[in-house]
């Protein structure tokens, strides 16, 4: 049973994407050490140049390029070579006319060179003589002055987020503290009085905590940082409160459970009666998805914070994360995607027929299995309330809300965990 | 020019899994919530059933599917509803025939009930009566005991990676602690008399260090834990002594810098002769691949330690860190991959030729770009020893050996930073 009032995921973040107008988040300056993964919240550009110096990139023979013009293996050119290059100083002599010095890789170009010649291209005849079988050209084996890095340039933009090697290329610049922006603030509220913390012994009747763990692995691994706001009793103003708390402490509120049509649904209430306290636009702005799992899912937006009210059926609560929190806090994050968001897939056949109603979108968990050489991706059924069905999982396929289904042996791309 | 006694990056990665023997990584006993990513050291078999009780899973009435047969929208069967289930609790009460009662979606099952109608499929037609439209399956709507988990059944195995729903399948449990292999040490051992700590100022000649904040960041990002030993002069004792140190403290040891051909490579010397110390085989493996960038690397094994020594160059560096040190980490982590590791990837069209030498497995560098809605991968020319090749880069297209090229159109594999 669809209900024309729900909306299709893609639509829903939109609202939410719509109502939220934030400028970048605020910064905070730490050592490079502590960026990995980061989002930069400047643009750096390059007070030096990288190299500093011409630079030869191989072991050889640091000379004057026109000096081997015509060399060949039978007509070799000769070359004197009085002097050798020491890593990391400045060379302190000079090449004249049909001279060379040995030079190793990452040594400083003497004045009068322009070109190395490997090793392997060059004979030593005597002591201080070479001869040279080909001919070099300008810059042969050399990393210029600012080939690499030059001053003025931009190496890094706003909004980036830092890899290794960027971090890598800050080092080389001889920046070792940056700004970046502070991670989003995400609150974790879980709610139900059956609810009890992990360590807690159980009454029948009651289950431990299981969201809030999923949810803090997930919140954490992809870029924001968690608060576990602590379990709530299913009361209006225990919940008013503590999401009030929130709005104040997290750049997002997430609550689990207490968003079907029970007698105790009161998420979406809250959301509303919170929301009229401030002057801008603020409340629900949608109450039931077409999506299986997590169609009970709300949404809303206070004070340009998203409140989500999550299902607390695990696997209906790791669709809304994928759906909703994971692009929300990149939203929040201050990164800027270059294109799309890219997550990790891998392409499998269906091992199986799969129905889903038209009009809906659907996620299905799958279990990989290496068939004849070809990954087969085995739906897992199950229901949504379930968390190992999560643990036996080893990706997602989504149904789009236009197929009826999947068929066994069509291809499809698995969200992997 | 490709040198006969040089190896293809798998056979000589096969060199280096073949020649250490390694049991089980040891353990150490954390917290669930410090274990996201870490690889589990034991199997976990449940000592409950979750849940332990019979759960609904929809909002509705609880009641014995029997009493429901024949009921349609015509001829609805009435039930005379006198309590309700509260979240948490044991119902007190015990139904009789012709008897439902209210419950929440987590509420348990009463004695007498076997199924759960959805509010949506039944009507209050007084304050102690409901007529239902459609008859109930046995569990309809209900968790079994034990269907999630049940007593006695293995949840995860030893060497498994805890994803968040793992963390959050323990928390269910009741499992806060839990044993997890220690994160294989991998030592960064920087040498290169022109090399100078990031924060330096720099003399003509010298480079700060960049090579060992990628590294680092790399090795913490796939499941290692870095261990930087510092910047160490190109003198046969310096660089013995901070190796020999490394094997008491580290599961692997990476030399960056001096493994080309120059006066200056004594890593390779320096890890046979430290072989000769110990009876097991140990030493060098093989000094030189069929790869670029990466051509120059060593890779030995001592007191079943893999010694890499790794180019210099920051791409080289990278290229080796895929096909080594990811792999060799893996190894050393504990972890039982079910199939192939998979990596973050996508399909893209190279936007230009590139040739490739036969014989050699070529990793360029590549920036992706949309181009009339598909993935453009365009190749990033530039010396290995380039930084910024890498900073402008999105990923990585791997020519392998087999292969003289890459042609203008055709799909590649696009393995992303």
């Amino acid at each position: 049973m669809l209900d024309k009032n729900y909306l299709l995921p893609v639509d829903a973040l939109r609202l939410i994407l719509n109502s939220i107008h934030r400028n970048y988040p605020s910064d905070e300056r730490l050592k490079i050490e502590e960026c990995y993964g980061r989002i930069i919240a400047l643009d750096v550009i390059s007070t030096e140049d990288l190299p500093a110096f011409y630079r030869s990139t191989v072991d050889g023979y640091a000379l004057n390029s026109t000096d081997t013009f015509g060399a060949t293996d039978t007509l070799p050119t000769y070359f004197i070579v009085e002097n050798e290059v020491t890593m990391g100083d400045v060379p302190a002599f000079k090449l004249k006319k049909g001279e060379a010095a040995k030079i190793p890789t990452g040594g400083m170009l003497p004045a009068g060179a322009d070109a190395v010649v490997m090793l392997e291209h060059a004979n030593a005849v005597s002591d201080n003589m070479v001869e040279v079988l080909r001919p070099a050209a300008p810059n042969e084996n050399v990393i210029q002055k600012g080939e690499d890095i030059t001053r003025g340039e931009i190496v890094l933009t706003k909004g980036h987020r830092l890899r290794a090697q960027d971090i890598g290329a800050l080092a080389g610049l001889g920046i070792t503290e940056i700004k970046v922006f502070k991670k989003p603030v995400v609150s974790i509220i879980s709610t139900g009085d059956e609810i009890v913390p992990a360590n807690s012994s159980l009454h029948l009747g009651q289950v431990r905590d299981i969201n809030s763990f999923t949810l803090e692995g997930l919140i954490n691994e992809h870029g924001g940082r968690s608060l576990k706001k602590g379990i709530f009793r299913d009361e209006y103003e225990t919940i008013r409160n503590v999401i009030e708390e929130s709005l104040h402490d997290s750049d997002m509120v997430l609550i689990i459970g207490g968003t079907s049509a029970g007698t105790k649904d009161m998420t979406a209430d809250i959301i509303n009666d919170i929301g009229r306290n401030y002057t801008e636009k603020s409340g629900l702005l949608f109450h039931g998805l077409l999506l299986k799992p997590g169609k009970p899912m709300i949404g809303g937006v206070v004070k340009n914070i998203p409140i989500l009210g999550l299902p607390g059926h695990p696997v209906a609560m790791v669709t809304c994360f994928d759906l909703f929190i994971m692009p929300l806090m990149e939203r929040l994050s201050g990164v800027i995607l270059k294109g799309e968001r890219f997550l990790k897939v891998v392409r499998a056949k269906m091992a199986k027929n799969i129905a889903s109603a038209a009009g809906r979108e659907d996620h299905i968990r799958v279990c990989l299995e290496e068939r004849e050489g070809e990954l087969s991706a085995l739906p897992i059924l199950g229901k949504s309330g379930l968390i190992n069905t999560l643990v036996k999982a080893d990706g997602i396929v989504v149904i789009p809300p236009g197929k009826l289904g999947l068929d066994s042996g069509e291809e499809v791309t698995v969200r992997l965990f």
